[in-house]
């Protein structure tokens, strides 16, 4: 006899949501936890990771990922611990990284599993600036803008997961930082602690020409996670031969403003008029070529005190759906993780 | 005594456009034809090119160029003839391509002035399939689209001046050809004339669901030089890592269609969605590197017989104005030039 399972709550896509998420586009449920099979082991989530992509999934537009299926569990990367282990690799206690979703418990083989090594930084980091979000940050700007010492560099979402890693590695590179970032709060901290040389409120109402000032050099990379307003300010400063890295549209994500002016043209006539190039890029591809890279770089600046990261800790699986939709409304300050058990 | 001048007819941009250019933005005006200082030559203007760049110098938005001064010269490419020489390096009835602008009558230095060699094609064609629009096409396609044989081009304004040379090429270069052109006319040519494996009007209500069939393998270079409607129907068609290489935006010219939705969205996502990028270029900034690679590759082309070109070609330097007001419409079959005097 086996003592009886835990309860596995489950969060599932409920309805494609139309605009932005609301509550009603998710569903909890409860089930036994599952029985890990012979190779697996049981993982209980300890952190799960918020992220701008989760949006698109919940949508069936065309894509670069399946979205996630009506009556689905809500996928997402996560930190778990081994709870019970039924193969060699991994013992119970371990803590890895896996992609369990939004769920309490998963049984999986262990391959694609990463041990996490704790003595480095918190394990929670392990979905921030040691994971895809600071991978991401490396990738787009290092290979896709091919940033160099001496340029501006100019990043949407400056505090967010990515755009506060990319600044701080755009400063480790030589360039100048120009971050762009909702709130007097973010901006603040985006200078005093992540080392902006700028960061500009897009919420003012001479952000345009803030920016401008900001950048007398004009912008040579210009880091895309957002989309909308902070795009249209930085088309006019680009130099000639910018390279604009497009990882995300987070402002357009619930849909284009209805009623607004048609901006295409706006930007490519920037385009052409400074010879300036737009990148999309999706991290996955980035794997199998960048990850040593960026594991090595990232652990020794870390280990040198020269990256910093902000989490912003919601408390409890069954407020996720809220998490994501602050996320998507720009009210997180920092990396989104949810606290789904006590490590 | 030297003989009478003769008449120099100049015209001159009378105020800038609000929108599509109209007879009114444009003022004809008569002076003496210059004399040449030691060192020049007095040129006869025998062909003006029209291009749609020129719309862009009409107006004083940022651009990549100096905007034409209000009262000032229209500026345009020319074939010309030497009709007084103060230098050793062109004789009396020796063609030119110049850059006379718009007018009869032009003295300028010999430095610049490239003689034409009559022998490989007309004089005009120094204008078009050999000029600035052929060298476009050559650049975009090869080096901005970086095509390879196997692959699917899309070309907007595909039996346009630069369009119909990018189709070509790409056939000689083993690729799948996909005009888009406006009117059936227009289509049937570029297939039976210029080669394309297919060419849609972009005027039928299902446009984008036979662009869409008439690519099969999906699209892996788009040559852009319309934005609107061709831009958006190639979007959901693009290929992983495909190239759009951005050389104008004829449709957005005369500025946004008002009321209009915001496809910037749309564009971003698919850039995204497929990593796929955008570059613009400016054909300037390439002869440096690559004119004489062209200018031996498209000779060579022209000599075997494996590019066709067709001219519309408009009587009088009086209807400079009329020849690009039409090619902002579409209304040009062809590069456009105008036909100033008899050579």
């Amino acid at each position: 006899m086996t003592t009886e399972a835990p309860i596995n709550r489950r969060i599932v896509l409920a309805q494609r949501p139309l605009g932005a998420p609301t509550s009603a586009d998710f569903r909890l449920e409860e089930s036994a936890a599952p029985e890990p099979a012979e190779g697996e082991v049981l993982l209980r989530t300890l952190y799960l990771s918020i992220d701008p992509y989760m949006r698109a999934r919940m949508s069936d537009a065309p894509s670069y990922a399946q979205p996630v299926a009506i009556d689905a569990l809500m996928i997402g990367a996560t930190v778990a611990r081994v709870e019970a282990s039924r193969s060699s690799s991994l013992a119970v206690g371990d803590v890895v990284l896996s992609m369990n979703g939004w769920q309490d418990y998963a049984a999986v083989p262990t391959k694609g599993l990463m041990k996490i090594d704790a003595s480095l930084a918190p394990p929670s980091c392990s979905l921030g600036v040691l994971g895809m979000p600071g991978f991401t940050a490396y990738v787009g700007l290092l290979d896709i803008g091919r940033a160099k010492s001496g340029e501006t560099v100019v990043v949407s979402a400056a505090t967010g997961a990515v755009g506060s890693v990319v600044g701080q590695i755009a400063k480790l590179k030589g360039c100048r930082a120009v971050g762009i970032a909702g709130g007097v709060e973010k901006c603040e901290y985006a200078v005093s602690t992540l080392g902006y040389d700028a960061c500009i409120n897009h919420y003012d109402d001479d952000f345009a020409e803030q920016l401008a000032a900001a950048c007398p050099q004009g912008v040579d990379v210009y880091f895309e996670g957002v989309g909308g307003n902070p795009l249209m300010a930085t088309l006019p400063l680009l130099n000639v031969d910018a390279r604009i890295a497009l990882c995300g549209i987070i402002s357009w994500l619930n849909g284009a403003n209805p009623g607004a002016v048609d901006t295409a043209p706006q930007i490519m006539r920037a385009l052409l008029n400074k010879r300036a190039h737009i990148q999309g890029f999706v991290i996955t591809d980035h794997y199998a070529t960048r990850h040593a890279d960026f594991r090595r770089d990232m652990s020794q600046w870390i280990r040198e005190g020269k990256i910093q990261y902000r989490e912003d800790v919601i408390e409890g699986l069954e407020r996720a759906p809220l998490a994501l939709i602050g996320l998507l409304r720009g009210d997180n300050f920092g990396k989104v993780v949810v606290k789904v058990a006590q490590g």
